[in-house]
């Protein structure tokens, strides 16, 4: 599947449980296209892809698009990440409330100094970094989110790695790649560099003034 | 100019320090290609478009490369941001240390509680947001991080924009848009959705256990 089809996914998902808390109980490709910005020819064709099935009538039963969502994006699982480094950004996310309402839950923190959050500002435990691989393992593990220096970066991915992790939120600005047998896992790594983004911002606007845009 | 092509200028102006600080002092295209993983004819036909003008011998000299993509970026002159909501991220982005090393600087911090931030850790000062417009046009300001609560978002990027500010960083996850108004003046918004990106992971990694991708 295609990263903008796995975007478009995210975005009908959204909004079917908005009209559903509306009290709809039937949609229209056409109605989701609007709302989602796209083409109903799109999506009834990403609906075809997955297999969901419209109704005779015309349009699709909202609860069960809902059902068929979850068991597609897996939200019948627990979706649960570990932090590793928590310092600055890293200290932030663990205690930032964005994650809950989208039903993730950041189930440890590791890092070298495991006091280096506040333990009544922080419900999540920290653990030290010699018990990464043994953490994931015992908890299972799929998703990390890195968050230690630069310098660190490459060396924990290749551990984190061998012990199972497959899903990487990566900010560090070393651009992390899946060596090729970890491609053969599907290792799936999301760059999110914060000083590059406000770099480009800086350039934009450059450039727009000086009407190269 | 597109989005891409400031990307690849990007890397281009990054491997060009780095061959310069090597003791190089001239760079073919197919060099610059190869480090920036696109084809040489890309890179020709990117500085064509900039009007940057290869040696007769063929290459570029490094030190004219950088001088004019510095033009090109505005880094000859000041890239300075302020932080809009200095809670959790945004007090982690006020002492990242990964904006200087790129000629970044956060010069104030603006929040409804000014004593949010512990001095001593913070070097950055905090205005009440009551004296945003005021800050915004006394220091000139063109860029704006935007980490407050999701309810604020929408009326602090007004006021933001109405001040002067033309270029955003946002954290929130309320996908800020232009107003017609607004687009003619060339606002740049880059969002950052810090849940969203770690919700995509879990799909992708989810479609790609149950072999659809």
């Amino acid at each position: 599947m295609h990263g903008d089809m796995i975007i478009r996914i995210t975005k009908y998902y959204r909004i079917l449980h908005k009209l559903k808390s509306l009290g709809l109980e039937r949609v229209f490709a056409n109605n989701l296209g609007d709302a989602a910005g796209v083409n109903a020819t799109v999506v009834r064709k990403d609906f075809s892809l997955l297999k969901i099935i419209g109704q005779k009538r015309g349009g699709y039963e909202i609860d069960n698009l809902i059902a068929s969502l979850d068991k597609i994006l897996g939200k019948d699982k627990p979706q649960e990440a570990i932090i590793v480094g928590c310092g600055r950004i890293g200290g932030a996310l663990m205690r930032y409330r964005g994650f809950a309402s989208d039903g993730i839950k950041i189930v440890a923190g590791l890092d070298i100094n495991t006091h280096v959050c506040d333990e009544q500002e922080c419900p999540i435990p920290i653990y030290p970094l010699e018990q990464l691989e043994e953490i994931v393992k015992k908890k299972n593990i799929q998703v990390a989110i890195l968050t230690v220096p630069e310098q660190e970066a490459s060396d924990l991915f290749r551990r984190l790695c061998e012990a199972g992790v497959r899903g990487f939120l990566n900010f560090t600005p070393i651009g992390l790649k899946a060596s090729k047998d970890e491609e053969d896992k599907h290792i799936i790594i999301h760059n999110v560099n914060i000083a590059l983004e406000l770099e480009q911002i800086f350039y934009e606007l450059n450039i727009s003034d000086n009407h190269m845009l």
